[in-house]
């Protein structure tokens, strides 16, 4: 009954139509949706009619279809990531204040370093549409540390490849790339100059709950900066994290 | 195919689902799921099953559920309230650095006031789990503001009740409420002591896109503190979140 005659069910039909928005496609035409989605286009109508009747989607007065509150609200009120990031933000803003750099928190997931925050100076310039982002583990300082920590099983299909390389600098042989994951194991943190862009350097270090590492904090410096100052600031706020996450729960 | 025979759709029933999990239930089991959506529990196990499989809900070892990092990136990335938070956020650090209270920025969502964003001083204690919370529109300061600039329709709806008595002090009489709403449009601001806890004062603001109210800016404060700082805070912040509203679309 769920499932279409191709055997994905209704719920990954659903996640086709929502994927077709992205940070920089936040307004679409339900014939837009349809025909990115690659599902018959009556059954894609349908769907995003339902979604919209859900309040998953939302519809203007031109007929344009967007991310509905609702489906915000269900996606945070009993999110993970809400308690992460709302554990994380007073200390992300003592960092951005001594540092006054992006400051950022990323999650591991299926692979790829998500964003769950990101701070920007006020003056830094727009920066609105890079929260729910993802880079590459093996290139972003934030994904290196997730990587460092991650289960095996996940390490090893990351080292397998293919490691695209996203910057003239970055690391992109197994052998080298398995030897800095052990040396960011025993210092505790990661500075990668030029892996994700040539003109910035990310330092990055592990969040852990209740002794597990769950995230990265990290700050994106311009290239040839001092780093000393902004290891420190990660680190104490780190600690700062770990401490609260264990009150809440 | 997609509905069930009681006429609701798949998206319903995922609603349904998702719908289950709130700010202080963020971990369930699936049988626990599937009592609390009052769907059939071969139905609700086959929904949780493909939200598992598409990354919409999470199982973790003990087999508990909770919502996915995937969810949570897919109602994010293409979101309005993602822009308007995003745009909020430096000028709601900066009100709270001057009148280190919680912070709140609110949109209306289905007759209630929606909590997008709360900031709260470091050392103010917990307030993990209020973000994507909600208030009555017709108590809480941000509700007021946001329902003095509501369509009519929405106004007229909300104004013909029930209005629930929240505190001692909540309005609850339409004509009292309809004069406050004309006063707050006329004002630019609005101070509610009391209205949802005797002990604390709200004050709010609107927040402007393209001329258009779209969220509410809000502190809560002691009961008897002064509001002029505040009031002062929360219009600057409005009017610069307007201008980098204006500037990013």
């Amino acid at each position: 009954m769920a499932n279409s005659r191709s055997g994905d069910s209704m719920t990954d039909r659903i996640v086709r139509v929502l994927d077709t928005f992205t940070t920089e496609r936040t307004m679409q035409t339900a014939t837009e949706i349809a025909a990115r989605t690659g599902l018959p286009a009556s059954s894609a109508h349908r769907i995003v009619g339902d979604l919209v009747a859900a309040g998953l989607l939302e519809r203007d007065e031109d007929n344009r279809i967007r991310l509905g509150m609702r489906l915000w609200e269900l996606a945070l009120r009993g999110s993970s990531a809400l308690r992460l990031r709302q554990a994380a933000l007073p200390h992300m803003e003592r960092v951005q204040t001594l540092i006054r750099e992006h400051t950022q928190l990323a999650v591991l997931e299926h692979e790829e370093a998500l964003f769950l925050e990101r701070l920007s100076h006020p003056d830094a310039g727009a920066n609105i549409t890079r929260v729910a982002g993802r880079l590459p583990v093996h290139a972003s300082s934030s994904g290196l540390v997730l990587l460092a920590h991650a289960d095996p099983p996940i390490r090893e299909r990351v080292l397998a490849g293919p490691l695209r390389a996203v910057a003239r600098e970055t690391v992109t042989g197994a052998a080298t790339l398995r030897a800095m994951l052990t040396t960011i194991r025993r210092r505790g943190y990661v500075v990668a100059p030029g892996s994700i862009e040539a003109v910035s350097t990310g330092v990055a270090v592990p969040v852990r709950d209740h002794g597990e590492v769950v995230a990265a904090l990290s700050v994106v410096l311009p290239r040839d900066s001092a780093t000393a100052a902004a290891i420190d600031a990660l680190l104490d706020a780190a600690r700062a994290i770990e401490k609260d996450l264990n009150r809440s729960r």
